[in-house]
């Protein structure tokens, strides 16, 4: 049994969607640095937790970089969601032509030693709000090879072109490799 | 002789205007915390450093809070000036009547133990970017009592309005009565 050390009950759906493994959700609070990667708010949320939990473990950290916007809101995605909204992100956008944007998931694994499993998802940011599924910026993300926002997916077709599901289909196969 | 430790010669300088200590500039690299408050970041790096340093030092962690984007860009300040700087701030606030904001500073000392001090300054955004004095969304705010922005004014007249200012006043106080 592997826990998922989250308070996000969407990242946790998704992720149980791709490891075959029994994972648990578990809510305990980790600092997170304002780093300038999220590998490296992963690495420090990892080794505060290492000492504070029994067995196998991992952490999820994503977030959403505009091109335009020099990588904003970036490791701080969820701070700034909850402040300005998709609302705010759509008004900095505003007659901006280069709509280029990347999600990105660092999942790190720790069981005695430390893994970090990344996933980048290419995309656009759309130019207006669409879909109520997932959460965060989803209904204004647009995956390249799709015309949906990741707000108009259910979960299975996010997980194909996700970020989130990216890093968790390299979190399962190192897993598998494991045992 | 006290270290100040920071990368900001501009705060650099606002403080050591107002402490008559011997204070010197110390460039140590520390974690600066996701949290919701500017006390715990500061708390946060005074842990870190405080077996890195021999002797008192302070730290200083501020942000601008404004109200109409609940708090943005709060204790991510830095980072989100980097990124979208003052037109962006100005973009988010196009059209919003409430202009209200809030400027607040975090000092904490240490010298064995550790001691907060907090400054804060109220006022409101402008309409646009006035004055090149200053740095980050000092063009952009305009304390109460005052037309001028943070940016048009001279150190000395920021220090009479400015959070920082309050903060480094209240540290000054502190070490008098120390000694």
């Amino acid at each position: 049994m592997i826990y998922f050390v989250t308070s996000n009950k969407h990242k946790y759906e998704e992720i149980s969607k791709i490891l075959q493994h029994e994972i648990e959700m578990l809510h305990i609070p980790y600092p997170e640095i304002q780093a300038n990667s999220l590998e490296e708010v992963v690495e420090y949320g990892i080794n505060y937790l290492k000492n504070r939990i029994n067995g196998p473990f991992f952490i999820e950290d994503s977030g959403l970089f505009i091109q335009a916007l020099k990588g904003f809101p970036g490791v701080f995605s969820s701070y700034v969601f909850k402040c300005i909204g998709n609302k705010g992100i759509l008004k900095l956008m505003e007659g901006v032509i280069d709509r280029k944007a990347q999600f990105m998931s660092v999942i790190g694994f720790y069981n005695g030693g430390m893994y970090l499993f990344r996933g980048i998802s290419e995309g656009k940011i759309a130019e207006e709000e669409r879909g109520d599924r997932g959460f965060g910026y989803d209904p204004i993300f647009i995956p390249n090879g799709s015309q949906k926002t990741f707000g108009e997916m259910e979960i299975e077709e996010k997980n194909k072109f996700s970020h989130r599901g990216k890093a968790a289909i390299k979190l399962k196969q190192f897993l598998e490799n494991l045992l």
